[in-house]
């Protein structure tokens, strides 16, 4: 049968996300999902909110949580940019900001969003390899290019660079913009955030997808200098105004207000981690030194899609990418204590 | 001072979205918000929902909400696309389904968003001119295209065209895809619904802002054949997996499982712009016939701006567009019977 409206479809390979385990005993320590609930003012919100009020569009430039955010990061509301979820933040930047002929760099092993965001808006790119030990070269980088992305720390890997680092990347980089993706930075890692006042062309991205535990309400947000923002804002409002809505607006202001719920979250989990990783050490296991909320490691004796399948069977869900360099290793998100232990029980019967 | 990287920013020129009045005792018909809460069920939701969920990433393909929209509208799950409001659903389908060098087609006088994402995703486009009453002419659409998009009811005229009409415009328009966006259909105007059995290339867009009372909550979706649905599905995924949090996902089902309260304040709200028609007329208003939850008017004597500053100083917020053909027209959103009284009054005075 002839259908030339076919012809006019965009053709794209077919992202498909990860499909989430519903069943109810399972342990789940493989989409980097944090094991405690968010600020208890979280709750209290949704308890006492209104719904006649959701009849009112929400307020499109979000200006109460931009005004929190500016207060606690010690920048300027009109610096401060927020987005459904941090991967809404990072595709408008991508649109906003990676619009020139020369190719976006980017590690090799890295967030596996970043080449289908560039395939999406046909913006040519390069990966540059990490060392051995999966560590950024900064040298990699000294290179003519359309923009630079960079999370800190990486993910999968869990490795960070330090502010020193950071600093020397902008410095040979300050003809592009440079995007550092800290979706992972409140676990440990350096921000970027103090060298706002040095480099305009710097945007620091950062979700409450996992320090805050927010992973269901979709926040994240871009800190970075005013012409960047506003571009940022004018893409944005030429795409969706209202990709913010008023739960999430509510929900993240009520858990940036509660600073000391979330540092002590965050230590609590880089503390079970700590523990994990010198435990997984203790069973054979390689462990990355990791500054985020997961950990990735690769046992010298046993192939990780096996281990992997161990522990499925066990219903302990971790991570596995089928990809080349990292095709032996494992990546788990840090749970509960309890759960870690379960999940190390598990792997010593095995081993 | 010398800065190359702005020469790698997306010059665009700004949509600044509209400012919405904060100050407590205002009438507000400027938005076509709907005067009446969600869904009570929507508020139970709320209440009872457990924060500690939040933690989680949400259903990236919000499996249970689909399920509930296919049973109310006879299609299969497949058929059904979720978006961050209708905004979100028509940004994806503008860059999934109009990729062609041929101009995409629409009304002259029409949303204003069109042109916003046509000039973002380089989309050539014309305008059809409505005739000298509003009206949609389909002869105009018998042009060779990259595709149409016709809103019905039409915005800002609230014109709506009957299913024989939609009809006609397929039959003359099976090369391209067709989108009808239906953010107002609920309130009395014909949904092409009917005709998804029938046409492959027809994408029918609908949101809960309006009639279902949850603008706050961004809740959009849109119905059409599996190969639309899965091209719309490839672009989002492509662009971020998660638009749709928990609770929009949850509050938006609530919704759709209350078919009765929709029926009821969709009939009241019809009722009370019937009336408040026929009172404008009484005034000397000119009035559209209206099949949404707006009335679109003019007044023989007294200039449009004159009559939005006056209203205005009186603390009730209605719409008015500066564009050719339409200067001297108002929208005014449908408000509860109590608020169109005192607009009324108001324009007595006036007058």
């Amino acid at each position: 049968m002839d259908k030339p409206f076919l012809d006019k479809l965009r053709k794209i390979d077919p992202y498909v996300p990860g499909e989430q385990p519903q069943a109810a005993d399972i342990i789940k320590l493989n989409a980097n999902e944090n094991p405690y609930p968010p600020a208890p003012c979280v709750q209290e919100i949704l308890r006492r909110f209104d719904a006649a009020q959701l009849a009112l569009y929400p307020d499109a430039n979000g200006k109460a949580l931009k005004s929190t955010l500016a207060g606690r990061f010690g920048v300027k509301p009109a610096q401060v940019f927020l987005g459904n979820g941090s991967d809404d933040v990072l595709a408008l930047a991508f649109q906003a900001f990676f619009c020139s002929d020369r190719p976006v760099l980017y590690p090799d092993i890295t967030y596996s969003f970043y080449p289908v965001w560039c395939n999406l808006f046909r913006i040519p790119y390069e990966t540059v390899p990490l060392d051995g030990d999966f560590r950024v070269r900064v040298r990699g980088y000294d290179q003519p290019n359309g923009g630079v992305i960079l999370p800190n720390p990486n993910a999968p890997t869990g490795r960070g660079v330090t502010l020193d680092f950071l600093e020397d990347l902008l410095q040979h980089n300050q003809d592009c913009v440079v995007i550092i993706d800290e979706a992972y930075v409140d676990f440990g890692a350096q921000s970027a955030v103090p060298l706002l006042g040095k480099y305009e062309n710097l945007l620091v991205v950062q979700t409450m997808s996992k320090s805050r535990s927010l992973a269901g309400m979709r926040i994240g947000y871009a800190l970075g200098s005013e012409v960047l923002i506003s571009t940022l804002e004018a893409v944005k409002n030429s795409y969706n105004s209202y990709t913010m809505d008023v739960l999430a607006l509510a929900a993240g202001q009520a858990s940036v207000e509660d600073e000391r719920y979330f540092q002590e979250t965050c230590r609590r989990v880089a503390e079970t981690r700590d523990r994990s990783a010198a435990a997984l050490r203790g069973l054979g296991f390689t462990v990355l030194p990791s500054l985020t909320n997961f950990l990735f490691v690769t046992h010298p004796k046993k192939e990780a899609p096996v281990i992997f399948e161990y522990l499925r069977q066990k219903n302990i869900y971790i991570r596995y990418f089928r990809l080349p360099r990292i095709e032996n290793y494992l990546r788990i998100t840090i749970g509960t204590d309890e759960q870690m232990d379960r999940l190390l029980d598990a792997l010593q019967a095995f081993l």
